[in-house]
């Protein structure tokens, strides 16, 4: 059969070319079919269950910071993406532009939202009047279009689905204060549910969102060295609500701007899911967001019980765990070898000498760990087996972060690690993007990740020219 | 202060101007807001969470009858919407169109999908290979475009959020059972979860959807006796599939076309919940829904120990009902009114009388009937209120639908009621598209609604050409 060929096929090796790896993963795994539509994806059913885990975690966080969801346009009037100039300088090349509505030429072109501060600041505009308005906690989770040359499933699409945060606040204190809880928010569920360590800081000024005076980003390392900017909070000051005319009348009676920032975290998350834990087998995922947690393969599944009491297991487990059975007439060979491709954290054995013992067989995909358990009390070492997974998941994405870790304190040796240890650098920087700018061409693309909130004393001066140091950076190539 | 002034604004009667009406309960309720993209809207938080509760009992329904999730590129290339020639006749010319992406002039342009018939095709011709492959039950939860001239916040907007199912199956039989199958999955949840009764049936050929070979329909009656198309589900035949090459092998060996269906509903059913429940104080929202099921509102609060017993009950009911405690300085009179417009269920009011006699008052939305109830089981008193609102809600809607239903055996009758009697007409059809356009004309727009599954024989002879009848039609204006 063409459907077990293409299961059984090994898929390109992780170390013998990783980009390739990465796309047989996403195909075979079948989380996205690629368009006719240039730069956009297909999300498949089981792509797409893995984002609804996400969104299911992440909202619930949101919700649990004060945060509510709404729905603004996809379209924005050029004039409007206009209104701040920094914004529109950034994002007008990149937007896609709709010229035609039903027959007609629109008077005005309309961008589709390569992000929404406009439309945002459109409606607090006409919302907020005293301080008794603010704060305000929205977030929207939608589709955005950024015009890509070149795209990768996931990691840079045309077309990608996000979440954005937008939130306006009475005090420069308090938006900051905002901009830093995302952050942290993205950090935990990034630990906590992806079960992906990483770093956390402050972009320079030459990484900065447009329009934005701070932008914080929590940058993830893959398995090959590269970085990946896995999510972004950015405080604003009051200049979207000084472009926009957004006021508020203040404790003291007297009119005010208020104090803005945004957050998001995209489909690119899924990325990254890939590059950091997945091996030459196919996907592993953590149990968090798996879709299935538990597959159960019967075993000898013609003889006598062995159906009857894979189903009783299967209608017990599914009450606690995302749990499937697989009772198709494909091989057990076939079966392992689909759900190590699909990343599932557990596969449940169980034959007849199983059955005997009143044992199942428990198969950690992350480690290959085979586990004879006693079906009595099932429920609470599967539980705990889950949460180990999880653990052990993060531990050695921590570990691989820390390997591909080095520091530089001279130019040669940042060019030298560059090119023969990819990973990240950490090196001394004496803040100007000259700096930024040179170490990029030298080493073909490493540039600043981050000035993280701790930042080491490796040395005096900058890595690149020599002056005083002003910060410690991570620097890195990234996706 | 502006907010409270706001709030106890009367807003125009229902019976004065139903669609002023409409728009000002759309506003004060905070549901949408108007934006300067011409005929988008601008969701609220209090908006977007009935949408919320909307998405997440229907997609568990969706889940319980085998469909899964996909997202798909939100632009149709011009020749992949023109495969289908039906199709493209009837959305091309209400399409959005981008000509531009980045700076540059694209070769082909792309419409903003109005509906995703195509790209479902475009997909399913690649992983649709046998008949193992089928059934696929896929649905997906977007917004779409389409162009329209006049625009009504959530009945007819440019863009919309929906979700539309699209699956392809073996047999013919099958494909009707599915596209008969969701119909009745919107019907229970228009009954039991919007509180909303509905006529079901087939449009006429006239009324299908572009490319269909057989449209179904619910049709719930709005209080002014106008009809709303509610939610569709379509039978394709394997007309898409025949112009998208989808193919498989079948249990004969032989290549065969699968048979297909589409359904979807949208957020103009919360236009449908306003114009069906709502009263001259504002939104009337069935429990299901409603993000906020129980509104608490102390008396006398200042006084000693409210607060606390206020707070004590909040933290107790939150755990089972959608539980908002108002303890803000504003009057009890202001936060009635808030809460009348925001069409909360049940108000809870505690004062100290009622700490004193162990007891709290639980006054209805829907009647605003006053009811005394013990503390002690409230939680039982108030599941079963919520439930005998719910039922009482639909049991007038449904008595409302039957007193603007009317039966015409001749062509004045139906005329004479189009003109006095606003509501469904009953009457019998030739099955000629003549008919439906020459009854359309002569009443101002009324227009089949659908042949009901249950045809009653009213007389022999059409309505309108006197020619012999084929079928009962419910007729009708619609939003």
């Amino acid at each position: 059969m063409a459907q077990n060929k293409k299961m059984v096929e090994a898929i390109t090796g992780r170390d013998e070319d990783f980009a390739k790896w990465y796309t047989d993963i996403v195909k075979k795994a079948e989380l996205v079919d690629y368009s006719n539509v240039k730069g956009c994806m297909v999300i498949r059913p089981y792509g797409y269950a893995i984002w609804e885990n996400i969104q299911k975690d992440l909202d619930r966080r949101f919700k649990e910071t004060g945060h509510e969801n709404v729905y603004m346009p996809m379209f924005i009037p050029e004039s409007l993406l206009q209104k701040e100039k920094d914004h529109v300088e950034g994002f007008a090349p990149e937007c896609a532009w709709v010229t035609i509505g039903g027959s007609e030429k629109l008077t005005e072109r309309l961008a589709v939202r390569p992000t929404s501060e406009t439309l945002f600041c459109e409606h607090y505009a006409k919302i907020i009047n005293t301080y008794r308005d603010l704060p305000k906690l929205y977030n929207q989770w939608c589709s955005v279009v950024r015009w890509e040359k070149t795209t990768r499933p996931f990691l840079r699409t045309s077309e990608f689905l996000w979440q954005e945060g937008h939130t306006m606040h009475e005090t420069e204190e308090e938006a900051r204060e905002e901009t830093l809880r995302m952050l942290q928010v993205y950090t935990d569920f990034y630990k906590e549910t992806l079960a992906i360590p990483a770093v956390v800081g402050e972009k320079t000024e030459k990484e900065r969102f447009a329009g934005a005076q701070a932008t914080y980003t929590i940058e993830p390392m893959m398995h090959n060295g590269v970085a990946l900017q896995g999510g972004t909070s950015h405080y604003f000051g009051d200049g979207f609500a000084r472009a926009f005319d957004i006021t508020y009348q203040g404790r003291d009676n007297k009119l005010h701007y208020p104090h803005q920032t945004s957050w998001g975290v995209s489909t690119r998350m899924i990325g990254a899911l890939i590059m950091v834990h997945s091996d030459d087998d196919g996907l592993v995922l953590p149990p968090k967001i798996a879709p299935v947690q538990v597959a159960i393969v019967p075993i000898a599944q013609h003889k006598e019980g062995v159906l009857d009491k894979a189903s009783a297991l299967y209608e017990s487990l599914k009450k606690t765990f995302r749990t499937k059975l697989d009772d198709s007439d494909q091989s057990p060979g076939w079966k392992f070898a689909q759900y190590e491709m699909q990343g599932v954290p557990i596969r449940l054995e169980l034959g007849p000498k199983d059955i005997e013992k009143n044992q199942c067989v428990l198969v950690r995909r992350d480690t290959r760990e085979k586990l004879f358990v006693s079906l009595d009390g099932i429920e609470d070492a599967i539980t705990e087996l889950l949460e180990t997974i999880h653990n052990d998941m993060y531990n050695r994405a921590l570990e691989n972060m820390h390997e591909k870790t080095h520091v530089a304190t001279t130019y040669d040796e940042f060019i030298d690690l560059s090119k023969n240890n990819p990973g990240f650098i950490k090196a001394m920087w004496c803040g100007d993007s000259a700096c930024e700018d040179k170490l990029k061409d030298a080493t073909g693309g490493v540039k600043s990740r981050c000035i993280p909130f701790e930042e080491e004393h490796l040395a005096d001066t900058c890595v690149c020219c020599g002056k005083p140091a002003k910060h410690m950076v991570y620097w890195g190539k990234q996706y």
